[in-house]
């Protein structure tokens, strides 16, 4: 197998036991074009530079596909042969998300941001309210959870701390206490109808790609908070944009990004850092942002449970998956 | 009784089954001094300019003031008769606080204000770290609360949730499951000194005027996360200024302030604004800062019980307030 980033002596070690391990930087491109018709398994955290088309069509042995990310909308289905095996890293960053996520969340219903920044320019006047806007109070309103995976889970218990009804809008039906379910496309207008905050945890694919649109936006409280802590092309940039504006009690606030020529970027379509109800922070939410820890342990696992000769866990259907340029950076 | 505020119809009518209530916006000056001496019972928000010394020595009559204030430290406790019971109104804010205080805390740790401003006023780059500073992950860390009240517990309840360890620092023992619990000044150093984010919910009397000081922020981790929700004048000012400026990766967040000339001010000693370890708002936590709803029904409630003969509850010790001429303003 190869793994193509710096994974921790421990994980290297316990591949080993199953496996013959290549690492990418250890490997010049020649070792590296011998090496790769004989490659079994890739462990992969961005996706590298090195398999282009060509030199993945001559991995015939290639057999599994392990993201260290938790999504896998960057692994390039279209080039794999369909024995292939992907699985994502779902769950592995999820309480550390879940975490960013109420962060964002209380951020935007608070106004931190906004407040911190008017008593540091201005002279401030003690328990003002921001230009009319108030502090929101969660307590006994209701949290839209939208993918209810680990992330959305985890999002859900601390909601439930937070004496909030839960509303999990999902593709299973969600059997828990102090949970409402939703499906399908009318489940989700419902939930965005009837959410005064909406956290976005889905996986990026072909069906939910730009799901939160001009009419999506329509449908929800004027005054509603919409998190997205998964992927920025879930929800549509310009409409994002203009309900922004029309809408200032309506508040968005993000750890991720549009793409821009096929990967993730700061550079975006519109001013949103003008509009005071906008909160962007730079895709900061998983653990230390690099391939150690927590997410390289579970996708660590997860190969060694394919080698064990078991099903691997967080098998993705490539069928959902558009095909696509775009790129984690 | 008289009311100093504007308390909602229905709860004048509740009280009115009782007592002959007066509300000061409704009387003048003349009408007011005739009243005095036959009032038997206050229900205060910001303590009222013409309750100044000589018209309170004319209330021989008063037996109660009940504060519509969380906190007492406004009450001029050393111009009021011995017999007078004085009450806060400690709880009525908790929830809404403790969600405030969580805003703070999840705010320091993903450092969300200087992220976002980061990302506004810079060409930043995806993922990277600000200055070499990581987000805080509170999961399996330590979280201290001093004074475990109503906030206290309610922001304990929470942090079990995100699987912090909960250190409580109080008056009496705490038997509660998952928390910690630690008296005197011994068990304030231990919680300090083991936490990894402490979160103030203390009352201010004279025992906690200060109670955080140059020796006490000394012996915290200086990667640790100190939250203010109660009382600015808990926290030494100099003290603090000095201790951020020392140590860049600890960090402070605050929705109260320090006393200028008798009255919670945002003017500062220092400029706390300038460090990017400092988060402050205008001390917006409470519910819409207005005398009306929750902590109103509380206080009304307070006072009812007092009028049926039972005992109210929330009664305070005045030996442990200071004599102050500080003021809510």
């Amino acid at each position: 197998m190869i793994t193509t980033d710096v994974i921790d002596p421990p994980g290297i070690q316990a591949l080993s036991k199953h496996a013959r391990v290549f690492s990418t930087t250890a490997l010049d491109e020649a070792a590296l074009n011998q090496l790769l018709p004989s490659i079994d398994i890739l462990l992969v955290f961005f996706w590298p530079s090195f398999l282009t088309p060509e030199n993945l069509s001559r991995m015939s042995n290639l057999r599994l596909v392990q993201s260290i990310l938790a999504g896998v909308n960057h692994i390039p289905f279209a080039q794999l042969d369909k024995k292939v095996v992907v699985c994502s890293n779902a769950g592995a960053y999820s309480d550390e998300v879940a975490e960013y996520a109420w962060s964002l969340l209380l951020s935007a219903a608070k106004r931190i941001v906004d407040f911190h920044n008017a008593v540091k320019t201005d002279q401030w006047t003690l328990r003002r309210t921001l230009d009319g806007k108030e502090v929101t109070i969660l307590e006994e309103k209701t949290l839209g959870i939208l993918g209810y995976g680990g992330i959305g889970s985890a999002v859900a218990r601390i909601g439930k701390e937070f004496s909030m009804k839960i509303y999990a809008f999902s593709r299973e039906p969600v059997r828990e206490k102090g949970v409402r379910s939703f499906q399908g496309d009318k489940g989700l207008l419902r939930v965005l109808a009837q959410s005064d905050a909406v956290i976005v945890s889905l996986p990026l694919t072909k069906f939910t790609n730009k799901i939160i649109d001009a009419d999506k936006l329509a449908t929800m409280r004027k005054d509603a908070i919409l998190v997205n802590i998964a992927r920025g092309e879930l929800v549509d940039e310009t409409a994002l944009y203009e309900h922004l504006k029309t809408n200032p009690d309506f508040r968005y606030a993000a750890d991720v990004w549009w793409y821009r020529e096929g990967r993730e970027s700061l550079k975006t379509l519109h001013p949103f850092f003008e509009l005071s109800n906008f909160i962007g922070t730079p895709h900061v939410s998983g653990p230390s942002g690099l391939a150690t820890g927590k997410p390289v342990k579970f996708a660590v696992a997860n190969v060694l449970r394919f080698l064990r000769g078991l099903k691997p866990k967080t098998i993705v259907d490539p069928a959902e998956y558009l095909v696509t340029d775009r790129q984690e950076y």
